[in-house]
């Protein structure tokens, strides 16, 4: 039997990036986002949904780029705090230790320590309600040497990154590999 | 040392949600989607991008109206083939013997086996690149009772929903939980 919980932002899963932004001065931003999914194959691109009085929102308006950094789980708190404090008042890369990098495709900065980094150039945006979309051209993705499987691509045990419960305002480690896709449904398919 | 993989679709962490809809002739029907995720929060509204080819594609352009399913961990080789095979040609709820529901507040249908349901009804439509993305705002979420906590939240270890891992082309479970949003972070505050 299902229950009724009404009109709300519940769905699974919510991933949790950092956007890298530049303000005008040149003092490099990091803010958590969950609001934000590939929403194009070709070209590659990535949204993320901002609210106008975030500082990022101006960055990207005024820079017209932005670094999606996804971060391992070690990095759990930091991404938390991220997500708590505004940069209009804080240099977060400065209280949190770690280190911005200027991209090489995009005028962003990404996060050195967190083990994927897409460098996206904007390509458009979308107003929806309260909140501006940002659609992002994924330019390059850089990762960690140390989290790639010796065929070259990236392991999700290695890049371990983690998950936003919205439900309960919690995040989740991702698990064990349960199947793989294109090739568990066959039987289905007779 | 990060390494450059190219302008790709890489992201962490993919959803996997399944899109209900009915055609032309009342046929319901199910697709699986991973370029998808929460993009407003008032109105609350979810974003998934489809390519015209698909059958779910011409169902929303005529229905104005789409569900999104969240699959448990047991229904994976069912989200894996409705992503498989094309609604043109196949009963995908009869080939999988899921149970097609009616929505209570749009008119597309949900599946019955899975434990979260959001109803849809479509607010806009934006082209980026190969894909149309349809913003759907979520009129009601509707969730298995038995995946509620005491407290009435949905509980993350009874959804049981998963990612998809786009680098290896695998469905991972979801993990423990390592910490509380808005908190693990506070320390940082400073």
């Amino acid at each position: 039997m299902k229950q009724s919980l009404g009109a709300r932002t519940l769905l699974y899963t919510h991933p949790v990036v950092v956007i890298g932004t530049y303000d005008r001065d040149g003092k490099p931003n990091v803010m958590t986002a969950a609001w934000a999914g590939i929403c194009c194959s070709s070209p590659p691109c990535v949204a993320v949904s901002l609210q106008k009085p975030r500082y990022t929102y101006g960055n990207i308006m005024e820079k017209k780029a932005f670094t999606v950094n996804i971060p391992s789980e070690d990095y759990v708190g930091e991404a938390d705090y991220f997500g708590m404090v505004s940069g209009k008042d804080t240099d977060k890369f400065a209280a949190s230790g770690l280190t911005p990098v200027k991209g090489t495709f995009v005028n962003a900065p990404y996060v050195k320590q967190f083990p994927v980094v897409l460098e996206c150039r904007l390509l458009k945006s979308f107003e929806i309600g309260v909140h501006t979309q940002f659609v992002g051209e994924i330019l390059d993705v850089k990762v960690d040497e140390g989290v790639l499987s010796p065929d070259g691509r990236p392991d999700m045990a290695r890049v371990r990154p983690f998950i936003y419960d919205s439900a309960k305002q919690e995040y989740y480690a991702i698990g064990r590999s349960i199947g793989k896709a294109f090739s568990i449904g066959r039987d289905l398919k007779g």
